[in-house]
């Protein structure tokens, strides 16, 4: 995962949370917790909620102002629901996560902060005006506040996605269907040999009049053909059409 | 935000949990909570971390088996963390909301579940194959256990980014697999029942024995369902196997 990447919460209220953040951060492979005037830390209910990721809060530091939490950082995102009064640019967390790709390939070693604010009320202006980038996640406008654990969760889902591509990029080789399969795909000629089989056994139980084909036997083709079926699943098909053929001839 | 979208939650442990995720549903602007089972429900844990989500708990349906509530579902993507026996397609959930954008585009009224397992030990094989699509979200892979509120929040966020992308590009229309599609595709319950069919009808010519059924269902099951068969397709292979029937009782 990416290295030097905070994750800077500002005075939270609800000592959960912060074990909700451990975690959403430690699934995502995040691990530097930055904690400016906590209201309770540690406590017992943040450990619960970390479930497994207590070694983030045990590592976590503990400072008195986010000038201090963001002072090595060469990139700060603050994270905002609400619209500004002095507008300010605002990425969404895709074009972050964007930002932080670039600043990482230009340099790996960059020092990047996300900060997150008040459960009740966010950042203050003052807090913002320290973040070089807002951002936003796009929640519906009536109901956009986010849990502070969920909205960490958002953010650190899309920099490892981020991250993940750039690993992906390094070395070009896309599973199919997202995993490794158990068998090899039918050739052309397999699956040529298995409609052929099709069509023999449905004429064979009257289903299928080669006077009258309709469109039968395209229908069936290009459902199998969409599923790219593999050699076993071939070999299954025409397994039953056998069965189907033998029991028929009985 | 897109309609008919359900988010299914089976025997959640933890009511808290359920509070979380009715207030992530709401933040990205689903609105229809299925409960499977839940332990307890309704409870003051689940209304309090829902701050301000509780119509959705509300409104949430709360029913006694998976099958129940996928059954009217077109589309059924089942979250899991773990490799399984039979690999399945896995789509990450950019890719899920790929394919739900894609759906939606061809038809706006379709109703899709997004599944969610237990707490500790996620869905079983048996509800796995309940899903045409299995989704799995890229945590690291010596801690990948979400917080379940927190999974459903990073799915529900990439079904909304690509839902502000559809209402983007609403002129462009590029329908199910490149074009337009000539059937509806079938309901889950048509689903089932033509496996069942299979099932009886392959018992029927010997391929398939009750009493060591190997893993044909399963591999059958899975081919189709990647072929997303629409209703057509399932009316023809439901006919193959009548005329199978018949000629045999003949």
């Amino acid at each position: 995962m990416y290295t030097n990447i905070k994750i800077v919460l500002v005075n939270t209220t609800h000592s959960g949370n912060i074990g909700g953040v451990a975690r959403a951060m430690k699934n995502m492979g995040l691990s530097n917790l930055v904690l400016v005037e906590p209201k309770s830390f540690p406590s017992d209910e943040a450990s619960a909620r970390a479930a497994g990721a207590d070694d983030l809060l045990t590592s976590a530091i503990v400072v008195s102002s986010l000038q201090e939490a963001v002072a090595d950082c060469e990139l700060v995102f603050g994270t905002s629901a609400r619209e500004r009064h002095i507008p300010w640019p605002i990425l969404d967390p895709r074009e972050m996560s964007g930002v932080v790709q670039q600043a990482k390939k230009a340099d790996d070693e960059k020092t990047i902060a996300v900060v997150f604010g008040r459960e009740d009320r966010g950042l203050t202006n003052e807090e913002l005006h320290l973040c070089q980038h807002h951002v936003c996640i796009p929640s519906v406008q009536e109901f956009s506040s986010l849990n502070i654990a969920a909205a960490v969760q958002v953010i650190a889902y899309e920099l490892r996605v981020a991250f993940l591509k750039m690993e992906d990029l390094k070395s070009l080789d896309a599973p199919k269907w997202g995993t490794s399969w158990d068998a090899p795909l039918a050739t052309q000629q397999e699956l040529e040999l298995m409609f052929e089989h099709f069509e023999s056994t449905m004429t064979k139980t009257e289903f299928l009049d080669p006077d009258n084909p309709r469109q039968l036997m395209t229908r069936l083709r290009r459902l199998l053909m969409r599923a790219l079926p593999d050699k076993i699943e071939v070999n299954i098909l025409r397994g039953m059409l056998t069965s189907i053929s033998k029991k028929i001839d009985k």
